[in-house]
């Protein structure tokens, strides 16, 4: 275990490091493509080969380690996760994963397996700046459109010239994807929510990628004085949508695994002296089952019409996304809780609420992905951070995972 | 009553002429000592002429017209109401008042009263342009001090400036102000709601001003992601502040003649995905009882301490106005009622939930109020309307309390 503590603080105080590459001066945003991604790759690409990889980044600036295998015919194990970040971020969500790849392949100290591996440091997850998540992972299983290319940044730079500015080639992306001869993809990520820690559990193994639906909600009734309007001749739109919060709170907790977010609420004109005649609200529903998740939906929108008809409002609503769950590979998440329990640690499995690279990856492979503790279950916030404890459990089952891998082959 | 009713389509059709002059191209706005307020001066001056009323405007922007009483040495009644409106106005709220005083005198046709009558049209009530409401009235009450003449506008002009370019005097100002000589204020205002039309009045007479609480709201929790936290880890703001605007409105309609309204709303940080960590409400609560309005105050204030505990939330408020209650004078509301049961329609007596003029007036003298039935409760609306025949009605209700003024004064 001393040699996984010793390169967990490693890993940790690299991350840690990487954080200083930034867009901004006090703080972590690093965004696609950005200059600061260009020193990070430097920075990355240099542990890599200390690692015993060779480097390249490929035509969309992902990063990428190749480790090759005693069998120069077997197929290849990726281990990966992003290097970009969302505004004012922390510094393991993605770039622990990278560092956990190449801390695996450290592990092996020049020894092949038969099994080769490549990490993959991606290049774009978070979507910040093209308003488009994953287009690193995308472009590996070749899900890059010539629409996608054209789309602008705040600056109005395009996706084909900012990897231009890169000083890659956008006619060449089509060889950032893999063809054949993946084994399957393995991703480390910090789970972002309080679950493990509650359980006082250092890892869990990801089961699925719950489904999302976002919609927009509004009600509508009649703006007026507030102070001439008596209370029950009032159709406040806000006061409606108000109970209609409680009505959705009070189902998602009533649903195992399911959770339901209003992140967003507007009411129309706002004035502190009218009563609003328009409430407008976001709704982002998620769970692991897609049917469940839908039938969900369907009774929120059923819970708010008689709301809206028994105070004279009208409701209507949007679908802004329909995201279906994407389940882990059973035979490699198998593994991976195997490894877990045999490095020493009870197996929890869980889905996962956030998306990430594994589940577009998971369109042409198979994926499995292992959660690391969230001190605080806080992630997106400068706050964000790993227990080293953590990261060498993750290093011990990450190592036992190759070891199933290489037995699983023979 | 065919004279009042003819009257009264005069009435009618030049508060839609007056509308025509505004600062907008489609639709009424016409803030505090603008161009189109000159416009309206010439045409009120001269019906003001031709109801045998001598005119000024005051330094203020007031236009003031004067009718002499036949006792050179008798207290004046001052009818008025204010010419300025809120953007994107109706054509009565205002002017209606100013217009009917106009046709009070004229009703007289040159007949002599003891009582000399002044209409007043108040340069400034709604607080458009310099964010302050009643600068006309307050000028009538010797309430504008020096600090209010450096206030600036969008533009930057200051309010002295404003004057100086409507071709008045600022320094002057303090001749706008009444000393003695007065007997009265009649303040005569559509409804701006629906309490009239729903119990088929056309006229109601005011007890009383509401008095006014006005404060900020905040609850704080824990901003976090929209997937990983499950519904029993959250500190969602946003949701506590909805249980605590069911509260406020359970609250609100169990006490008489209170209303209190949840105008604006904010959470933040405003995405989606991300649960939030703060929202902020405005809370508007008024009742004609200072003490009754305190204790409501006092409690809802109380109903968020509990719903922030249970939810692990901080909450915080803030006062931003707290404005007593203005009593219409007894003796004068009185001989409106009679007035008003003496034209053959039932007294009711009602509070104003708006701010009006006459609760600045009433700072210096007796102040009464007439309301005129608000077609749908609708105003600060181009759709805000008045019948013709509730004009006429008012009309008749103000030549009975010009009657009984005049008998209380043999």
């Amino acid at each position: 275990m001393g040699a996984y503590l010793a390169r967990a603080g490693e890993i940790v105080s690299r991350c840690r490091g990487l954080a200083s590459h930034s867009e901004q001066v006090d703080g972590l945003t690093r965004t696609f493509l950005s200059g600061p991604m260009c020193r990070v790759h430097a920075e990355v690409g240099r542990w890599m080969n200390l690692a015993g990889m060779s480097v390249c980044v490929d035509p969309v600036g992902n990063i990428r380690g190749s480790y090759p295998g005693a069998d120069p015919n077997a197929p290849r194990l990726i281990v990966g996760s992003h290097l970009d970040t969302v505004p004012n971020a922390g510094a393991f969500d993605g770039p622990l994963g990278v560092l956990l790849g190449i801390g695996l392949v450290g592990l092996l100290a020049g020894r092949r397996l038969k099994l080769p591996i490549e990490v993959a440091g991606f290049s774009e997850e978070e979507g910040v700046r093209f308003g488009v998540p994953f287009i690193g992972s995308r472009a590996l299983v070749g899900d890059i459109d010539a629409d996608l290319l054209t789309r602008r940044d705040a600056r109005g730079v395009s996706v084909a010239q900012a990897i231009r500015d890169f000083g890659l080639d956008p006619s060449r992306i089509s060889e950032a994807s893999i063809s054949t001869g993946v084994l399957g993809y393995l991703e480390m990520h910090i789970e972002q929510g309080p679950v493990l820690e509650a359980l006082s559990l250092p890892l869990s193994v990801v089961e699925s990628i719950v489904g999302q639906s976002r919609l927009e909600i509004r009600f509508g009734g009649q703006a007026n004085h507030a102070g001439t309007t008596p209370m029950h001749a009032r159709r406040d739109a806000l006061a409606g949508a108000a109970e209609w919060m409680i009505a959705v709170e009070r189902e998602a907790r009533a649903v195992a695994d399911l959770v339901a977010t209003i992140g967003c609420i507007d009411a129309k004109p706002g004035a502190g002296n009218v009563i609003p005649g328009e409430a407008t609200l976001s709704l982002d529903v998620r769970h692991p089952e897609d049917r469940v998740r839908h039938e969900v939906v369907d009774r929120l929108l059923g819970c708010a019409r008689p709301i809206a008809t028994r105070r004279g409002l009208r409701v209507s609503s949007e679908s802004r996304l329909d995201q279906p769950s994407v389940a882990m590979d059973e035979r490699l998440t198998a593994a991976l809780a195997r490894a877990v329990e045999d490095s020493g640690h009870p197996v929890h499995r869980m889905h996962s609420g956030a998306g990430h690279d594994a589940m577009i990856m998971a369109r042409r492979m198979p994926a499995a992905m292992l959660f690391l503790r969230s001190p605080g279950g806080i992630s997106h916030h400068p706050d964000e951070s790993v227990l080293v404890e953590d990261v060498a459990a993750a290093l011990a089952a990450g190592a036992r995972f190759l070891e199933e891998l290489e037995r699983g082959r023979e």
